[in-house]
């Protein structure tokens, strides 16, 4: 029997940031909860950046996910997009690193090949595979499923793996 | 007699960050204390980060200032640079909110106009008058400077501030 290794995905966004768990047990997989956080934009940036951290660290509280995995964002926009995006990003990996736990970083296109099979799938299609990929898997729109399908990569590629091993 | 207010101040990066504690009492400002936070760039990323949130974090429980203020990052490199910048920037705008601090965020030319009289001062001026403004500073480059420079232009703009009420 293999060890089950419970694996939280993060998909950063100020806006809408989704988070996904699963366990992962040699090749099986296992969906165990997702959702979205959505600081309330009403607020100021660091109001909003201290309130994803304290949903992100409540997740790791409830489910206490093992190791961590962040999509490596692919910069295609301008710089002030690139710098907005970068702070919730900042906040989503220092938060599980923070807690301890190891945090590992995948590209888009390794993401979307781990899940659909191809590094240029649309939301849809990683979607209908995360649902197959995971049955009884329920989400509402794209943010919590990209997380469940970077959770589903870092399962995948756990054995060569890039980690950081908390402090 | 005035109220005295303890502020911190912090000059965001993820290979140097750059922080100062100063205390303001109506028109008079005095030093505290002052640094430059370095993780440790043999880590990864995210424990970088996580680190720079712990150093802040350890910083904020020595010194108990009771608002804290960032300079608003002016975007003028490519984007790769601006989601690295951004990463730290987010640790640094998050860690003093998370902990009920106020936060104040300023342009780069305000603060130099708040320091030196002129929003187009270089770094050794920026020096020269933060170390005239507070009598006894004592720092080593530019980094605690810079955060100390904050900490001043914070002092002299919280009539106006922008404040970010913390949680």
């Amino acid at each position: 029997m293999s060890e089950v290794t419970r694996i939280m995905g993060i998909d950063p966004g100020l806006r809408r940031c989704g988070w996904g768990i699963i366990e992962s047990s040699g090749n099986r997989l296992g969906f165990v909860a997702c959702g979205t956080l959505t600081p309330d934009v009403a607020q100021t940036l660091a109001q909003r950046l201290a309130d994803l951290h304290a949903g992100l660290s409540a997740v790791i509280g409830e489910y206490r996910p093992e190791e961590a995995a962040v999509e490596e964002t692919f910069v295609n926009q301008g710089a002030r997009s690139a710098l907005q995006l970068g702070q919730a990003r900042g906040v989503a990996l220092m938060t599980p690193a923070a807690l301890g736990l190891p945090v590992g970083e995948y590209a888009a296109n390794l993401v979307k090949k781990s899940v659909v099979g191809t590094g240029h799938a649309d939301k849809e299609q990683v979607q209908l595979m995360v649902r197959t990929l995971l049955p009884g898997a329920s989400f509402k729109g794209a943010d919590a499923a990209d997380a469940l399908a970077i959770a589903i990569c870092h399962a995948h590629h756990r054995a060569h793996r890039r980690l950081v091993v908390g402090a």
